[in-house]
């Protein structure tokens, strides 16, 4: 870590900074220059907060060198990590398709629409049991009787279920899930990803609204440092000035999490646009961005779902679409 | 709610639509335009969310008449709501500053602080026990242990104390504290919000880093509904594009808050800006912008702080900041 | 349009309102609410700034029912416009692949690199002679000799020249110029589009740093309505929180405009991302993202490159990628 | 300048940058690590863009030590600029209020409008002749008669005039104009900043709708490197993911710039906010942020504006918020 301290800083002060930091064990360098004087810190810095020395009075900027994360770096773990959940992959060449409604109505809405996921190609099964909504008012999701009938579609279907924690009390219902998803409003909730850390199911964690790439990095490293190396990512857009789509979609995450990391990456362009119309297309961009996968919302009757519903592509439109997703995936020698 | 629906929208998907909306209990009102069909909807539209609506691939654009809240809604409720802790009051004409370090290190620590804090005039003591951070690598707080020096510094001094809950498995350990920080990454955290509505202690609800002032009021909603109306909301910055500071403090949001709620708000330039040389300049903004109160980061020896400690001014720059925070409030006809 | 009045607004001063549109040629239709009166705004709208309107102090909310462009608007010229450039095209089909170095340095320069562009199948030569540097002190490019520079490289290879206008004053300068390029920071330089909407040159428009879509068409609007119809979109990225990338790549503003609009859209990944290593993936996401066309940077030696050196891809690179945008362009039935 | 090069750079890459750095006039200083290999970079780089040396292949990261700026620089011209306008002072403990019409639409309009400002105290008149519009539909001012009437209100009532230039070409017109307003659309319109650089007439600086604090203040240095010193910066709000204000007006730049540069700087509550009801609470802050003016819009009439009308507030709030100005004003030891 680089930091550059301002002229008006006296060498006592400096030299407070730098004892300071090493009697937390780094060693530091410093070159003292006509306009300010640069001290180089050596040793594991991940655990400092640039932000903390940055906010120190004497400090005029500060420039990491190596990043904060370990676990999750592709600088210390070469090969891609691929996710296996009974035999369907996601990672290293295996493209993944979760798809399903935005939330469990009702048993013969679940599994129909398990069954035309299944025929048309996709690998994993969604749907919302519990549901984050920003209205108190608004429907909550089925809780416990939704994850009843998403096993049962399972069960219907064989389709491993990816479904949404949004309390570590509800942890004990999720046994049979297959993979448990982490909203974007809870990708910094630290005590969750520390107790998911504990467990051994795949996570998928969503990407914040408002976080940046190495945040969202972090709170991955969150849940490997606690033990749990199978974590994907899922971009779904961030929050920006533009109002035309609900979120405007980071195509170019894709590229860059590739080079920064070995986890696997999927992309959910139903949330990232809040328009049904846009799906098809933006999951094409996802696949030849070099995405290990998509997240879509599939409703058998879009316009009767009770939340989301018109983000949501019909059977229809989803059966037509993995046609172009499949050729793309070959394209891109990724097996489907 | 207005919808505005799409020259394309046959009149059988708009009869549908209409059908689905009085099947839940609201009246509809059509008037046929020669461009669209505008379709009025009249009831409690605060349950339906608008992006769900405007997803639907008929409607073209939708626009709320009345707001999605209720009990946090000036408009039921004209007079300020003003919370009370044991005789200290925020809202209403009464001025309160909660002020303290970002993490409780030792009682020496604390209590000082503390000590410094009361003699200044501060009127709440703030502190952190369990401590969010972006790295898993970081500082986490003293936890149970912290809460405990602060309730010791709440014995020396009489403050009433106001601290973060990050897990809804500490909530037994807040027994004896005053007043629940919910942070910005759990201002969705929609479980935690539903819990401690049931609670009656007063809670501090910090603005989520990218959250809309909507978005932020149906939050508050969610604790309201719960049937807690002690609800303090807390200014704290939003992300921008801007990096000279860490975040970009919305004072606007004060004054438009005002106008939408009857709940008391408090400004937190500490971590608006991650600045301490920037905390008594945007206090002083805070107050004539008519906020009920501030939430300051006062460290005795910011430099050796654990964390955010540069963001921390110390006790002699805040007694200074207070004479400058009494004459505005006195200006503003505001006690403290 | 649709005016939504605050319960405090008496009839009185709503009357005044709709008085002063019917003054202004609209026919308004007033519906009274139990909690607010809507006002309905029949005509043509276009002239009017919805900010102004929102901004009245008896008006609570404003909604658009039609846009507020024409000339730009695919309701009302359904088929794609084609920019013909002495037969090389953009849209409706046709794919144009827009390359060249940054910055015009040398004759040596610019014509290796429009031969090597040539070669790989480049449609046009791009390269700066006038440019935009946030510091006064930067390079600001060869100027006039670097418009003959390009010229020479046009009669060297054929390929149409590309490059961008930073003031009117040099205008003439430009009459052997194929497609005038206007910059992002000039996309609301009202005047400059005024001006060339009046020249018969085909523009290629860039979209703002932080500029809406709507917004965006609404500067394509200003120059069709001074009678230039060969008017092309690019996009390249807007200004977010994110700091991974220069800029984020909106793609999903691809197919969004192409609902929207007849005009041909083309996609910078070059500055979009502000890196050389992310620009062969972002262009495959362009082309399967419906985009007519591609801008990108091409330099012979990025590394000594005056200016955006580094987000320029080598002649290698270039024509590497460009197998798989013909191989792409295939997929999606466009002639490259 | 430090520049942290990839760990995959090998050693004659580095040298090949050195060399070429010190080709440019540059001293450079390496250290080799054992993750990477970090270039000092000593000499004047404020003519270097980091993004272009951020871009390089071989480069991880890229640190400003010195700032780009140098004429606006606080570090290298202590004292305050105060800007004189025929006697009538903003800067260095002068407080001046720029306020008018968003329009000038009648000299009964603007006389009056004048006469009442200057009655409550007011010390410049603002008023637009040339109004940048989105819609090419919309009024776009009164132009060049515009002008006339603006001097015939000056003539009235000797305040100084205040109005934005759009074009260069209607620079002559501009000669009895006191100062020169370039509009947050044209912040970087590099080729008008050179022009009025060489002019010596004071120009108050609007912030582009999302431009860094760095960015306007190299912007500021444009005009002062041609020769211009009389440059006033006016904070108007910054565009972000907000909706409920028009922009977010970020007070914190006020102190921020204050201690970057020794220009003075205005706030302009109007436009920042988009609503009147806003604009004398937003004043109060910008006052005690340690703002060197005002820029409001007041409007005899709002609600007949034939633009921005009702962000403007009447003359009788204008009157009555001077009062608090004044005070605080006073409270700041500023004269006003």
């Amino acid at each position: 870590m680089i930091i550059v301290c301002k002229n008006s800083a006296g060498t006592k002060r400096i030299e407070e900074l730098t004892n300071r930091f090493e009697a937390q064990g780094f060693r530091t360098h410093c070159s003292q220059g006509t306009q300010s004087t640069i001290i180089g810190l050596i040793g594991d810095t991940s655990k400092i907060d640039v932000e903390d020395v940055q906010a120190l009075p004497i400090v005029e900027k500060v420039q990491r060198v190596s990043e904060p994360f370990k676990l999750v770096n592709r600088k210390f773990h070469a090969e891609d990590t691929i996710v296996d959940v009974n035999g369907v992959k996601i990672g290293g060449g295996s493209f993944g398709v979760i798809a399903g409604p935005c939330s469990v109505e009702s048993e013969e809405q679940i599994v129909s629409c398990a069954r035309a996921i299944k025929a048309a190609g996709g690998t994993f099964l969604r749907g919302g049991a519990f549901k984050p909504r920003t209205s108190p008012y608004a429907f909550r999701g089925l809780k416990a009787k939704g994850l009843d009938l998403l096993l049962t579609a399972k069960k219907e279907t064989g389709l491993p279920i990816v479904t949404e924690l949004m309390s570590l009390d509800h942890l004990d219902l999720f046994n049979d899930v297959d993979v448990i998803q982490i909203g974007a409003r809870n990708m910094q909730n630290f005590e969750m990803l520390d107790e998911i850390g504990k467990c051994n199911k795949p996570i998928l964690l969503k990407r914040g609204l408002a976080n940046t790439i190495e945040e969202w990095l972090m709170s991955a490293e969150y849940i490997m440092s606690g033990g749990n190396e199978n974590v994907i990512l899922c971009e779904r857009g961030i929050r920006t000035f533009e109002t035309a789509t609900r979120n405007t979609l980071d195509i170019a995450a894709v590229p860059v999490l590739k080079a920064m990391t070995h986890l696997p990456i999927v992309v959910d362009p139903s949330h990232a646009t809040g328009k049904s119309a846009l799906v098809p297309t933006l999951s094409k961009t996802a696949v030849v961005a070099g995405a290990d996968g998509l997240m879509v919302e599939v409703h058998p009757n879009p316009s009767e779902a009770l939340c989301d519903g018109a983000q949501s592509i019909t059977p229809a439109v989803f059966a037509d679409m993995m046609g172009d997703i499949r050729t793309l995936c070959a394209f891109e020698h990724k097996s489907l």
